[in-house]
């Protein structure tokens, strides 16, 4: 019952637009079209899809006309430009900017966690921040068993979260590092490789960073719990892919770690990774290429008799953005909630 | 008033064993002799100290005599074998292992928190575990105006925490991967460049790791506060030399924000690293090498009316481990409670 698509990428030569075109094959999604756009910048080079080499497209005006479902990865302000034409044109926007995710007329969606949310969307449906997305995966079977009432999220985010060009900045700050040189810092405030600091996004008045206050939002949207007590601390660091979260929850009555354990070991996007002999548990390394979070340390908080601490990394490309960005044209095209708009371009 | 001291560094050649010895110099501390003990292996090297080439010696039975105060930094085996005897000789140990911090006969001390904790010595006072030592300053000041009733911390703590040839080994690792190699672990169980994990010491049943134990029971003894609720999350990071912490505290009342900011600006052992127009906080690079503990972030948690989030960096090795143990040896001197064994010794 589903029906094959034209699909079109937007921010396709992108660290996430990559990982989108490798999703789309991998995962076989029904597709009759694939179109490749880009800024004019990166138009003209071409990317391997099924066996064939697809030309990048320069986005414009025409760009959406006869596409059914459009896959955004370009940035707020690409979407914000572009999504209104493509919508206008028929198609179905699952965008990955922040530019949508907290207009209460769009869906934030992550399918693990709110799948029902999507059949609202009037054309477009936001995919949540990535360290959002995977603490939501992660937490939310335990919310779903006893509410959270608090979570306080410690982050240790990779370099390529801020694009692939970041991810080769750090490797360059660490051959200088090691030649003995001084690292150059271009795109991240100051050099990052073997050194650390606050997340660099805008900060608010409260003292809190954007990345901060998406987790904070994001999560209470995704939950449809307006009043989640969130706290974080976002933190970059000199690792390549994949981000790590140290997370402290609070729930109303104690939660049992075998149970807790059970539940995510049996919860859908996650794998337990706990071997409590050999101290091993998630590391970045293993998370990065991985469709699943990797949670462990599972323990009761020994600070607070309602609390449980929990561990997690996950890849924040993949499963953060491109991963559930696919997964939601998936549930879409399911549900049949995609609208083909063949019938408006004949 | 101060005597001056016949002082030994048990451990000298290791990486908190070279730090005391540059303090010692930069500090002046007042002795009329320094020696360096070591292992077997160590032996024969010489370090250098105000202009000298002091030969280090493997440490034996008759090491100790004429010493007055031994700075011990050799592991807790160690400490376990040679302490009994250099107290017995009639010296003073100031002991930087964990082997003897939670015996209650024993102070732990931070100086610019629980100084009067020293003068109760019978001969050996404790280091505490640096972790411990950086939250302690940071939040000490603010405990001592409002009681702090819970600390939520997650760690990033730096390779060197693991001693001097784990760093190499971490660079080692990043040149491996640079080069499309398979990076080596030897002395953590993983790699640690361009990744991390959590801290690798030895888990207890309840799922907490030493360290995390340490941050725990060590700061209740520090403050002399045995029912303060503390968790932690201990993590290994990528970064040479400095540990980060991320620490949520949650007081009875609310905590004005400007009020601690102004307590921790004018905090011994603490230099307030806030520029929120530029988005600069602490840095591990910008902690290495000095004395105090950088502290920013202070911010209201919006999770909850009475909680503050703070971000730290401070030198692990310095002020985490030789510089605070330097600053006991300082008090003891000030306080006249290292006794010379001169009188013993002739």
């Amino acid at each position: 019952m589903v029906h094959p698509y034209r699909v079109a990428i937007l921010g396709a030569t992108g660290a996430v637009g990559t990982e989108l075109l490798e999703l789309l094959e991998q995962r076989d999604f029904p597709l009759v079209s694939l179109k490749l756009l880009a800024s004019a910048r990166s138009a003209g080079q071409t990317l391997s899809f099924k066996g064939d080499h697809l030309p990048v497209e320069a986005v414009d005006e025409k760009s959406f006309k006869n596409i059914d479902l459009v896959l955004a990865s370009a940035g707020g302000s690409v979407s914000k430009t572009w999504a209104p034409t493509a919508i206008a044109s028929g198609a179905v926007v699952i965008d990955n900017s922040s530019a949508f995710r907290m207009d209460p007329t769009v869906p934030l969606v992550v399918p693990e966690v709110n799948p029902q949310a999507a059949a609202a969307h009037r054309g477009l449906i936001a995919n949540p921040n990535c360290t959002t997305i995977l603490m939501a995966v992660a937490v939310y079977p335990l919310h779903q068993v006893q509410p959270i009432r608090r979570i306080v999220a410690a982050t240790y985010q990779s370099a390529s979260g801020a694009g692939a060009r970041a991810m080769e900045e750090v490797k360059t700050q660490a051959q200088a590092i090691l030649q003995g040189q001084t690292p150059v810092a271009e795109l991240f405030p100051y050099p990052l490789a073997f050194n650390l600091f606050p997340h660099n996004s805008a900060l608010n008045e409260q003292g809190y960073c954007e990345e901060e206050m998406k987790m904070i939002n994001e999560t209470r949207k995704i939950f449809e719990a307006p009043t989640l007590r969130v706290t974080a601390t976002c933190v970059r660091v000199p690792v390549l892919r994949a981000h790590s979260e140290a997370i402290n929850l609070e729930f109303d009555q104690p939660f049992d770690v075998a149970q807790a354990r059970s539940i995510l070991n049996n919860a859908p996007g996650v794998t337990l990774v706990e071997d409590w002999q050999a101290n091993y548990f998630p590391m970045p390394i293993d998370a990065s290429g991985k469709d699943d979070v990797l949670v462990g340390r599972i323990r009761q908080d020994l600070s607070h008799p309602t609390g449980l601490e929990l561990w997690l990394c996950g890849d924040q490309i993949r499963k953060g953005a491109a991963l559930n960005a696919v997964q939601i044209a998936e549930l879409l095209a399911q549900q049949n909630l995609i609208q083909p708009s063949i019938a408006l371009a004949n």
